[in-house]
């Protein structure tokens, strides 16, 4: 029976502003990439989001990001190596306290936004992520992009690093992901997009978008939540998963 | 043999501005109060502050505050006690990681400006803090101002709660800080200062501002280090406590 | 023919997180209260706010807070007088200068959250305010609310002070607000809510909560648009002034 | 008689922590680059350097960058235009309205750190500047690194732009600036030091590294005051240059 993680971005309110629906998603999601306060994330709102979590049974990730909330963790900033390292370390430690808060705890790191895209390629930035992870608990996981040389690169470090695919996202023939910049880049149909995972799921391939498949080793998948919308693509993508027989289960094991 | 701690704040330098001389501050406390990011303290300034109190075998709190960086949390905040506590448990958090990295462990918490001393006697506010330690690590210790309803409060809601002296203060006839709007709030003197704490730590009494006998009951002494004045009168009263038999010794035990 | 200004609060997203509906709001109100970053609201959204607002035709004022994003200014802080003043200085200028690129400029200043329900009794941190609005420009009118002492204080002063209502806040016989933790504080019914601001400004009375007529002296109505039934409300508010005969000016004056 | 100006950075405190001697400063240059609050300076410490440059007769600059208080705007950031200009509008408009409190008038726009070096040659970064500049006041001068493009495109597009040198820089054979990564970059020797920048103002030349002469096109220096050494070079550039019979004149006009 196969098996598959499906991931997603929650605990991003701030204060008086929220952003997605934790509570819909936490029915459908079994790994909860959960903001640090950096990008998102006010410590009481991630509280919360943490003890919803925790009574669903979600296993938590901290979604580690640049020191920018104005710019939502997506501006690339050059950021020196131990900063970096030290921003990544206060990060996860924040979260790791609010966990066992919450009466659970920090299974996996997945960095968030321009970060993610940076160390997907860039040694000395990955290095330094890489290191805090270490620092902190080298028994965490490492959520990197599916085909990304940062995977390699982590293992070697001695890090568990798990790749992901991403469900609405369409994808070369060499198995990358098609730039944003380009048409056809994000999916729309929730039911094409639930076949397509399913396929993943069962074959290890995607529809490339020229039309030729391509090999996809992914741990997990990784749905969005922050339009009515895209909760109903989540929605749908685990249906078909679990009525065709998937098993849906958080690669880094149940939360405590 | 009488014993005391020797506790001063720590850390608190921000990016490019510096505070305070960590260095020589470490070579003289037992215990340090590192910032923790609120009220001052990046995460890279944390670490090398922290890397430092490890070599020198200084036992590590965490200072926490008020979410409030060019106040310096020195500005009381009506904080709703959820977001209070949820505040401090990531404040913790993130120092712990940064402990974890530097190969050290926090041992206690330690309010910080505003916040210490609203909860020396708003009960909302003390109880949201030591809810939060409870949450995170019931075994830290709780650093109250000697003489403080705090100290009772804690006690009774399960905490190890220790009393603090500050050596540079003038005390009431009853044992309670003199305003610092009043003249004579402040001690220059660093040899009268010296003094005075080796009267408490042998007799548990100083000399209040009326020339009275006032007795405090105090298990560690604040020295402040944010003058190269301030760092001297420290190292006077270690050196004069040294010298007449006091053994200084972390009231939370040594840092693993 | 009696007129009335209706104003709201706006620009108040911030980077990725949006917050009420400024489009809307800018359909229904005379007066734009614009956020200037403590608060909330960042330049860029501040920007295309103010664009919105020229095209309108609505008049601008400067929506100035305590410097407290996570908590959007609705916690009281004790903030010294000359921070304080140069605070809102920083916020008005700051404003302006968008307001200059947007094609409008700033008419007035309406103190947000905690801020404006401490000074409407707090004279040390209303004449801070007050000391500001003097300082960048005298003709900048200040916003007060209805029945305070900040009115009498302001005019004292020197400065243009005009007094708002609140559409959907009961009133007690003193004409003052009811509590928001008193039962009934806050209206719901949009259509009473409307007829209540019609007889205030045909009348300036409302009916308190205890039945009796309050005599209220306001140049504005503050109307919310923070939900979808809020907007409503506001609508209405406006629709049956208009029907009714009320002519809606800005108090300020039209924007250039 | 040749003239010239002298500029420095001021106004880089925050909250409790200062950074350099802006009264010092304030003896010594003729135009002062004062931080807006994005990458230093706090309103209140702002307004205090603003009231001294004020009584010094020092004509003042808004020193704009990137929102990165942490990295004091020294990282380079990938920032959207329209985020960039709006960023810039409200950093000069914020000072301007402090300026106005303290009897003066921001005069020029000196871009600060990354977001100097970035524009010295990024256009679309350039002309975000450029376009904030002309939507708040065309007729505030533009501050750039000599020998850049960004000299040309900033007349190009209808703005006064006046090239700088730096006193303590080493220059290459062809006018640009040693980068600091290599050796004889940074000079320290102040005597050294003013004999060029008298040399660059009588000659228009400096000695390049290569102990060729080079012609810089300058109408500004940069002196800096980050340490007491630095400011006694800065002091002995002044001396020099006002001995051997130059003006020193802000390039911006006096302050009104």
């Amino acid at each position: 029976m196969p098996t598959i993680d499906l991931n997603s971005d929650l605990g991003e309110s701030f204060g008086q502003w929220s952003m997605g629906d934790d509570a819909a998603m936490l029915d459908i999601v079994t790994s909860a990439n959960v903001a640090c306060g950096f990008h998102a994330g006010d410590p009481a709102g991630i509280l919360r989001t943490l003890k919803a979590a925790t009574s669903k049974g979600v296993t938590i990730g901290a979604h580690v990001a640049y020191p920018d909330l104005v710019g939502f963790g997506r501006r690339n900033m050059d950021i020196a190596s131990d900063e970096l390292t030290a921003d990544v370390i206060y990060q996860i430690g924040a979260l790791q306290a609010l966990a066992q808060a919450a009466g659970t705890s920090v299974r996996y790191v997945k960095p968030h936004g321009a970060l993610y895209n940076t160390i997907a390629h860039d040694t000395r930035q990955a290095l330094a992520v890489i290191e805090a992870i270490r620092a902190v608990d080298p028994s965490l996981v490492l959520v990197a992009l599916a085909g990304s040389p940062l995977i390699e690169l982590a293992r070697r470090e001695g890090l568990t690093c798990i790749a992901e695919a991403f469900a609405d996202r369409a994808y070369t023939p060499q198995g990358t992901l098609v730039s944003r910049r380009e048409p056809g880049a994000v999916l729309h149909d929730a039911e094409q997009v639930a076949q397509r995972m399913l396929r993943l799921v069962q074959t290890g391939t995607v529809e490339a978008i020229d039309g030729s498949l391509t090999r996809i080793e992914a741990d997990s998948i990784c749905v969005h939540g922050d339009s009515p919308g895209a909760i109903q693509m989540a929605r749908e993508v685990r249906q078909l998963l679990e009525h065709s027989g998937v098993s849906l289960q958080p690669f880094a094991g149940a939360s405590r």
